[in-house]
């Protein structure tokens, strides 16, 4: 609940302690999976009720309030007609989990992708080093469609900081120039993982090739490199195919 | 060459007969594929030429135009120093290549991630069945990274009119309900394949069941499903790894 009733709630900023979900999918994620971080749901007067946000909000003692003008201030996204507004949150990643890790990640898109990618392939612990995209920005939050509520992550200073954490693992960073291609026939094992990816302009820096078993995905030179997303949706695929019990 | 010298170039509209690359990475990608296609080049006055892009249009016998004023006008995109206007082609697909076939695909930065993925993995053969989203709009050739000008694309009005084409080729539709899980111990096999993908809102219509041999990227019930792009991504990576020669 909201106890600042004075909030006037507007296009999102980075340093702000709140985000917001735009659009009734991501809403639900929000309140089904994090509840205790929800502030309230605004809900638009056009919106023609196709899901049950108003049952669901009451179910979870969650408030709604009905205002045209705050939904305008806060979405930059047309025909929003659902938003949703929480608190950020902090997550501790699972040791004993497999994960991803991003290393310097520029694109909030992406990193929503990611996010929803991970979740796909049951990879729920990501951990990212930055500077790096904010990851509750309603696009990231969007493109994630909600996702990103269903997983834990955790902001590292430094590959040292994290490996710190989690040297356990057996690291896998995925570089053009990585010592072992991506055979399908042939896949690394390993029961206890982390995925590595540089960021989308720069790659790893060439340090990683002493960390662990770099990887390369097998790709034609006709392109510079493939889209970070897809590299790292089909890391997790095969990965967790092998891998599986 | 531009022969009619009093077009003004404005922002892109779907109806014209001409596209914009934005950028100096797909203009180069431009000059080099289809250098019989580009009506002309925009230099900005602010372009640092870190990029020798008047020495290959010279090469090229291409015109280059400097106005900051008509690239104002073109791009809707921040600082872009470089424009390459070009006009829109079209192609046959070969029969004895793989493909890929999307069915009604709505998300033009979807499209250029997918058609970078296909030229990476060096499937060069798209076919497209209509209603779609523009193949030639300039956030499609972006997002794609220019790789759209070495590949071939056809766009059909239904699944039958593509079958008549290429009905040779084995077919893979790929749905949620798909028959195969694709297990990355037992991918199947082919000779000549073509990869089938619906739209990200609605997925293939379930008659594609009946259509070859439907496949099903195994994915937790957690999402509602992966990403058009990284389904794609990894259908396209699983097959030409697994059926290389």
């Amino acid at each position: 609940m909201d106890n600042s009733e004075k909030i006037v709630y507007k296009a999102y900023k980075k340093g702000c302690d709140y985000s917001y979900t735009l659009g009734a999918f991501p809403t639900m994620e929000l309140i089904k999976n994090k509840p205790e971080s929800v502030r309230c749901v605004y809900v638009h007067s056009k919106y023609d009720g196709s899901v049950n946000i108003e049952e669901v909000c009451k179910e979870y003692d969650i408030e709604v309030r009905y205002s045209d003008k705050a939904i305008n201030r806060i979405s930059t996204k047309e025909n929003c007609m659902i938003v949703g507004i929480f608190d950020k949150f902090q997550s501790e990643l699972i040791n004993e989990n497999n994960h991803v890790l991003l290393v310097n990640p520029s694109d909030m898109g992406n990193m929503g992708t990611i996010i929803r990618s991970m979740l796909g392939f049951g990879i729920k612990d990501l951990a990212i080093i930055a500077p790096c995209a904010d990851i509750f920005n309603p696009k990231t939050v969007r493109a994630s469609m909600g996702a990103l509520f269903k997983m834990r992550y955790k902001i590292y200073n430094s590959y040292e900081e994290y490996s710190k954490e989690h040297g356990n693992h057996d690291m896998f960073p995925f570089m053009l120039d990585g010592d072992k291609t991506l055979d399908i026939m042939e896949c690394p094992k390993s029961s206890l993982y982390t995925l590595i990816y540089g960021n989308e302009a720069t790659g790893l820096p060439s340090m990683f090739k002493d960390v662990g078993q770099s990887i390369f995905i097998p790709q034609s030179p006709d392109v510079d490199s493939l889209n970070l997303p897809i590299s790292v949706g089909i890391g997790c695929y095969v990965f967790t195919n092998i891998n599986k019990l």
